[in-house]
């Protein structure tokens, strides 16, 4: 075994009063002992996820018991020390991966199989800027959504980091994507290769793309919901699919059940976070097979928006709050 | 080919005005001609089915373009003809099938990968019972469902076509099955075999459900959607999958979008009728496989309520609206 002992700390973006940016502090906590089948990470960089903001606001909890309520829902570093069973990974190895909070820290533990190998052509700030979004969008849009070759997605929020992660993956499985965005985002995400860049609701986004894919989507990937659900429904094609990933617009909508029904469309709510160990190392194992070989030849790159020191967190917060960014947030340890 | 020439009527169940019961006429019509992969079919008995009425009123069209609209989505009798690629009948045989109209008639003809052979241990009555509402409940509970033994469905209209289907398919199959119904059709769903029969809404089943199957159930049939809506979401489990096959409570609803989120829900629509020819095809010929064996040995049984003879098509539908039927509503030729 590895523990540090129970004197050792480590620094850690806590919540300890749900509320505003301001809340956050960065507290010294005890390190995290990785059981038999773990290992512990030395984090160099985490990055800032919406979830990170309900967290905060105390709506959405760390399903997992920590000693502290530590945002941060990704990481990239290096193995620190290994549990007794541990044999994928060696100290030092540079890995990086999703859990399910804890990652805005010094120090993570993660079941050996929920890492991932870092490829030398990642520098050490770019690979925070991959796991939560890349999983989510292909677990969403192709391990779930059945996305292929010659195919239609749709996306909300294209120019989010989920969003510049589904126009890459798209374009490099051969797919189409629509994407709707701020008009200050279009063009970042017409240069990260989408085919079609939407200027998101109130504008009527819904009406240009049916008169540009008249037969419908195959797959939408929404973190938005409320008042884009019907309109998901009206877009999406015959026994098309819409991955409810996020819900911006509000927890309650209403919705045309005729559409589903006659449209026989599929709607499946999806999270990461709240799955079991099983299923989280299922899909990373098999982004690991599908997407990290396109992630190591530079096929699919991570967009860096902003890198911000863990002691100015808040910051962060605010700058995602205000929706500026395109890509991700990072933070350096 | 057996063109029956162009001079050839039967008689068949046809709407041409929009209204109540009393719309509905019994006309001469001519002869449905088979294509050569086709087979022309002497319906003995057809029944109907809620679609029926609202292709009644006017708001379900039959997707296929006949000479006259008539009504009915199965038949039963024997093989009257066959077209000259036909390979798997002869004249004479006994069988059964969906089709997305016009089998309220004397004469259906049908692709001829789309008939199922009758058991010799079926009556000639009894056959028609079976196409549609055990297609439809196998289908959405265990096809798309994946509903297999051990888990839980829930079943709104139990004492419905599809509900008794539905019991008897769930027991068959070594899973366990809850269904909602009127008062009045309790005990016909206990004799079924239901596990659990509840007061259907406004009485407050979801509670009732709750308390029994605590981790939730594994696969909804709903056909009544509107505020059923939210308590399909409530009573499922995590990861459940709600099949939406009918919308008898309106084609609106308010939904908890964050109960699909949170529970990564898979609500699904779906309808037989209106799928492509190949879809049918594959979902019939399933079907065969896992349904027709359960059938030819009773373990399986078709559930009459009433036959009524083809003039008295107006009472059958009265019957049918008034909601008062325990299984299939029949007509003879």
């Amino acid at each position: 075994m590895c523990s540090s002992g129970d004197t050792a700390r480590m620094r850690a973006a806590v919540v300890t009063t749900p509320g505003g940016p301001e809340v956050l502090e960065i507290m010294e906590v005890p390190d995290p002992v990785p059981g038999p089948d773990e290992i512990r990470v030395r984090v160099t960089h985490s990055a800032c996820n919406r979830a990170d903001i309900m967290q905060r606001l105390g709506g959405y909890p760390d399903p997992v018991q920590r000693s502290h309520n530590i945002l941060g829902l990704e990481y990239a570093g290096f193995v620190e020390s290994v549990g007794e069973r541990v044999t994928r990974w060696s100290v030092g190895d540079r890995v990086m991966g999703i859990e399910a909070g804890g990652c805005n820290a010094e120090l993570v533990v993660t079941h050996e199989r929920m890492a991932l190998a870092v490829p030398d052509s990642l520098a050490d700030d770019e690979m925070a800027a991959i796991p939560e979004v890349f999983i989510t969008a292909w677990d969403a849009l192709v391990a779930q959504g059945s996305l292929s070759a010659g195919r239609w997605a749709l996306v909300h929020a294209g120019g989010s980091g989920v969003g510049t992660a589904s126009i890459q993956i798209a374009r490099a499985i051969g797919a189409r994507i629509a994407v709707t965005c701020s008009a200050r985002k279009a063009d970042a995400c017409r240069d990260l290769g989408a085919d079609l860049v939407l200027e998101r609701s109130p504008a009527d986004w819904a009406s240009q793309l049916r008169d540009a894919v008249p037969d419908g989507v195959d797959v939408v990937l929404d973190v938005v919901g409320g008042d884009e659900v019907d309109r998901n429904l009206k877009v999406v094609r015959t026994q098309g699919t819409i991955m409810q990933v996020g819900l911006l617009g509000g927890a309650t909508a209403s919705v045309s059940t005729g559409l589903l029904l006659t449209k026989r469309i599929h709607w499946i709510g999806t999270t990461l976070r709240n799955r079991p160990l099983e299923q989280k190392i299922a899909a990373v194992q098999r982004f690991a097979a599908e997407m990290m070989p396109l992630i190591a030849n530079g096929t699919l790159r991570p967009v860096v928006d902003t890198t911000f020191a863990l002691d100015d967190i808040a910051d962060a917060h605010r700058h995602m709050e205000a929706d500026a960014n395109v890509g991700k947030i990072l933070l350096r340890m």
